[in-house]
C-alpha cells in the first residue's frame, strides 16, 4: 500500500483554482509525453494531474495543498532527462515549471542574471550573448530547462575550463514540500555562511524542494574561439594525449573524444561528412576535438601551435584547424551522436558514468567486452577532458525482454567496474529512478542513510519526487 | 546542565592508548594557545584533553570512544581561525589534526593531490609549485591548515579568477561522530551522483565529521604574473572601477582594495613604504591592486594596456606596473594589514561579510558612520573583486567592557545592513561560535531548522564541535 493518498476531486479543484483551468490537466487531457522522459526504456507512468503554475506564489499554494492532502508531487522542466528523474513513478501531481520561462534581470555590475526555472538553456545562452555575456555551462541538450540543469548539476562540453552548472548558481528561490518559500544563497560569489543548502539543492533532482527562481553567475563572453581536430589510429592513442593536453596549461574550453563508428553513424544520419576518415594517408579510428577560447584569435592560434606539437608527439596524424562553417559542421555532427544512435536502435539504455581521465580507455574496453560477452552492441562518446562518458547499450534486433536481461548484466558489471576505478555513477544526468540502485551500491549504506536523513529534514512526508535518488 | 558527560580518567586512558602518551595532553600539559584562536575577544575555553592522532584509524577510534562516553569533540587545525570555530566552548576533547601533515600523492594524469588535513596552506602551495602545479585557493593566512581551509571554505585573493576552496575539493575521507570512516566524493571533476555530501562537508566547520584526508584538484601553474596598482582620489572612485574591470574580460586573478589609512599603518608597522601616497601630483586616498596571470608575459602586458585605458577612464591617477621585488613588497604590505591593526589596538572584533560588488562602498560607509555614532574606530580592507570585506572595530583607548558595548551596537547594525544589501554573514572565515546569532538572523528560522536537521542526521548526539554554526 502506498504511503500517499489518492488525488481527490477536491485537490484537483484546489489546483485548478490556483493555476487556472487552462493550466491544469487531468485524465485524457494530459499529453502522454508527461508519462516519460527521453529514455523510454524505463517505462511510462502517467501522473494523475499535471499543472503549470505561473510563479513562486502559485507553486507555494499548490505545494501546500498537496502537502495537506499527502499526495506526491513530481517537478518537471522540459522533460529532456535520461534517468526518469521527472517521471511520476508514484502518480500524483506533476508540477511543470515551463510556464515560468522569463529572464527577469541582468545585473551588469555584479555579473548575474535572475531567471525563472523554465527558461530553456538555449534561450538563456543566446540572450546572455546579446548582453555580451556567457553562461558557461553547455550541456548537449540545449532545449533543457535551466531549472532541470540545476537539479541534475548538468555539466556539458565546456566543463573542462568552466566547471559545471553548480559553479554558476549564486542563489535560488525554493518552495519546500509544505509550501514555505525560501531564499537560499545571495548574489555573491564567495561565502562561508553555514551549511551550504544551496549546494545541497543543486543536483537534488527535485526531491528537496521546488526551484522557482535562479540567480546565475555570468562571465564576459570570450570574443573568439576555434576548434582543432586530432585524428588518431585508435581510442588508446587518442586518450593518451588528453592528460598531456590538460597538463600543458593551454586552458582548453573542451576536450571531446569520438570513435570512428559513431562518427560514421552520425555522418550518415545527418548527411554531414565533414570529419575526414583518412588523414595524411592514415585511417583514423578515433578523434580528439579540442576548443580554445579567448579574446584574441592570434593568441588562440599561438596556443594551437603548442597543441599541434603535443599532438604530434602523442601520435596524432595531424592537427586540423576548424573555424567558421567547418567548426559549426563538426559540432553539429558531434551534437547529433545521440539522435544518430536512437535512429538506428529500437531500444537503448545509457550509462553516464564519470571516471578519472586516465581510466577512460580501461573502462570503455571493459564495457565493450561485457557487451560482447552477452551479445550487445555498445556505443559511446563523451567528454575526454573530465572523464564523463555517455555509453549506450543497444538492442539492435533483440526483443525487449531479451535486451533487458542482457542489458542488466552489462550495466551491473559496468557500474561495479566504475566504482572500482574510483568513478561515479553519474557525471551530469543524475540518478532519478533509473540509477537509484547503482547509487546505493556505489556510496554504501551510511551515505544513503545520511541522504535519507537530509531528505527527511526537508520533506518529512516524502511527497517530493518519491522513488528518486534516496 | 550540559547534555554531555564530563571527561573521565577512563576516557583519557583510552585516548592515551590510542594516540600514545606523547600526543595526549591533560590539565597543565595543555598549551594555553589551545584555549582560543586568533581573535581573543571571544574569550578562552580550555579543553579537558588535547590529542593529536596520527591517522584516520586513530581518529576513528578516538571518536568512537568519545561517542560512547558522550563527550564533545572539537576539531582543530592550525588554530588560525577568527570566529572561535575551533575553540572548545563546551570543554571536552580537542582533536588536533596537525600531526597528519603529509602530502601523500600527486596524480599528474588526473591533476590532483592527496593530502592529510594538517598540511599547511603555504607548504602545499610551495610543494605543488615544485611539480609545476598551482593550488589556486590563496587565503591571507598562509599557515592555516588545508583541513581548516576546507572546513570554512576559505577564499582568499585569487577567488575572482579561480573560485574558493570549495571548487578544488574532489573527495575526502571523513570520520563521523560515531567513528565510522567514509569516503565522500571521487577524484573526478564532474558529478551528479546523489546529494552532494562533499559540498555539505565543505564549510561545515567541523560540526558534521572529522576530515582526515583530502583529494584536491590542481591546475598547471601559470608561468607569469604581474600586478598593477591603481591610485584613486578616494574609495568611491576606486570601487567604481571594479565592475568595469570585471566586465572587461581581462580575467584578473585578483582585485583588492586598500584605503590610505591602512596602507599608512601597514607601512609604518613593517617599515615598507613601497606604495606611493602622491601619484602624478595627486594625493591617493584609495588603491585598487589588480593581478593578471598567464603563460606569456607579453600577453599579460597587452591586457595591462587595456586595464590602463579603463583605469584612466575611471579616474585612476595612473596604472603602476609592479614586477619582481616591487610586486613582492606591495603584496607583503597587503599581507601585513591585519597584524598592523592588531599592533595598534588592544582589542579588535571583525566582520568578514560579503556583499554584492557594487554595494561595497555603501556598506563601508554605513559601518564607518555606525562607528562614528558610538565612537569606535573602524578599519577595513578586502577583496574588491568578490565583495568580501574584512572590517575591524578597534578598541583604541577604551576598556574592554565599554568596547564590547559599543562594538555590539556596530556589529548588530552592520549585519542587519549586510542582509539588507543582499550580502552574507561570512565570506570565508565562517560562523563558528562568534557569528552564530548573526547567521540565524540572516537566514531565518526555517533554514536554521534545516541545518539542525542535517546536523542531527550526521551527529545525533551533537558531540562534534557543539555551539558552532547550528
Amino acid at each position: 500500500m502506498s504511503q500517499f493518498n489518492e488525488v481527490t476531486q477536491d485537490l484537483i479543484q484546489q489546483i485548478e483554482s490556483i493555476v487556472g483551468e487552462d493550466y491544469c490537466y487531468v485524465g485524457e487531457r494530459i499529453n502522454s509525453d508527461f508519462a516519460r522522459d527521453e529514455m523510454p526504456i524505463y517505462g511510462a507512468h502517467m501522473p494523475d494531474v499535471v499543472c503549470e503554475p505561473a510563479n513562486t506564489e502559485e507553486v507555494s499554494v499548490v505545494m501546500r495543498a498537496c502537502y495537506e492532502a499527502n499526495v506526491p508531487v513530481t517537478v518537471r522542466g522540459a522533460g529532456t532527462g535520461l534517468v526518469s528523474g521527472s517521471v511520476a513513478v508514484e502518480g500524483g501531481v506533476m508540477l511543470c515549471t515551463m510556464r515560468m520561462d522569463k529572464i527577469l534581470e541582468y545585473d551588469m555590475n555584479n555579473l548575474f542574471v535572475r531567471v525563472q526555472p523554465g527558461v530553456r538553456l538555449c534561450d538563456l545562452a543566446a540572450d546572455a550573448l546579446e548582453h555580451d555575456l556567457m553562461y558557461p555551462p553547455d550541456p548537449g541538450e540545449k532545449t533543457a530547462s535551466v531549472g532541470g540543469n540545476v537539479s541534475t548539476n548538468a555539466g556539458g562540453m565546456r566543463a573542462v575550463k568552466y566547471g559545471t552548472t553548480r559553479d554558476y548558481v549564486l542563489a535560488m528561490t525554493v518552495v519546500l514540500a509544505d509550501g514555505e518559500i525560501l531564499q537560499i544563497g545571495r548574489p555573491v560569489t564567495k561565502t562561508s555562511t553555514g551549511y551550504s543548502l544551496l549546494h545541497l539543492m543543486i543536483g537534488s533532482e527535485g526531491t528537496l524542494g521546488v526551484i522557482t527562481e535562479l540567480t546565475l553567475r555570468l562571465i564576459p563572453n570570450p570574443k573568439e574561439n576555434a576548434s582543432f581536430l586530432l585524428p588518431f589510429v585508435d581510442i588508446h592513442a587518442a586518450m593518451a594525449s588528453v592528460p598531456k593536453i590538460k597538463l600543458s596549461g593551454l586552458d582548453p574550453q573542451s576536450i571531446e573524444f569520438m570513435e570512428r563508428d559513431i562518427v560514421d553513424s552520425s555522418a550518415a544520419h545527418t548527411d554531414n561528412y565533414i570529419i575526414p576518415t583518412e588523414v595524411q594517408g592514415q585511417e583514423a579510428g578515433a578523434y580528439i576535438l579540442v576548443t580554445f577560447d579567448g579574446n584574441d584569435i592570434d593568441e588562440i592560434f599561438q596556443r594551437a601551435e603548442t597543441l599541434a606539437e603535443l599532438a604530434d608527439e602523442a601520435g596524432a596524424f595531424d592537427t586540423l584547424v576548424l573555424e567558421g562553417s567547418e567548426k559549426r559542421a563538426v559540432w553539429e555532427l558531434r551534437g547529433a551522436f545521440l539522435t544518430a544512435i536512437e535512429a538506428e536502435e529500437k531500444l537503448i539504455d545509457e550509462m553516464d558514468v564519470v571516471v578519472p581521465v586516465d581510466s577512460i580507455t580501461e573502462f570503455l574496453e571493459f564495457v565493450h567486452s561485457e557487451g560482447e560477452k552477452v551479445g550487445l552492441r555498445i556505443r559511446s562518446f563523451g567528454h575526454a577532458g573530465d572523464g564523463n562518458l555517455h555509453i549506450y547499450c543497444c538492442s539492435q534486433t533483440l526483443d525487449e525482454e531479451e535486451f533487458l536481461i542482457r542489458n542488466k548484466k552489462v550495466m551491473d558489471a559496468s557500474y561495479a567496474k566504475c566504482a572500482e576505478l574510483n568513478g561515479q555513477v553519474s557525471g551530469e544526468h543524475g540518478i532519478g529512478a533509473a540509477k537509484a540502485t547503482y547509487l546505493a551500491q556505489s556510496v554504501g549504506d551510511t551515505q544513503m542513510r545520511l541522504m535519507a536523513g537530509i531528505k527527511a529534514a526537508f520533506d518529512p512526508k516524502g511527497i517530493l519526487n518519491p522513488g528518486k535518488v534516496v
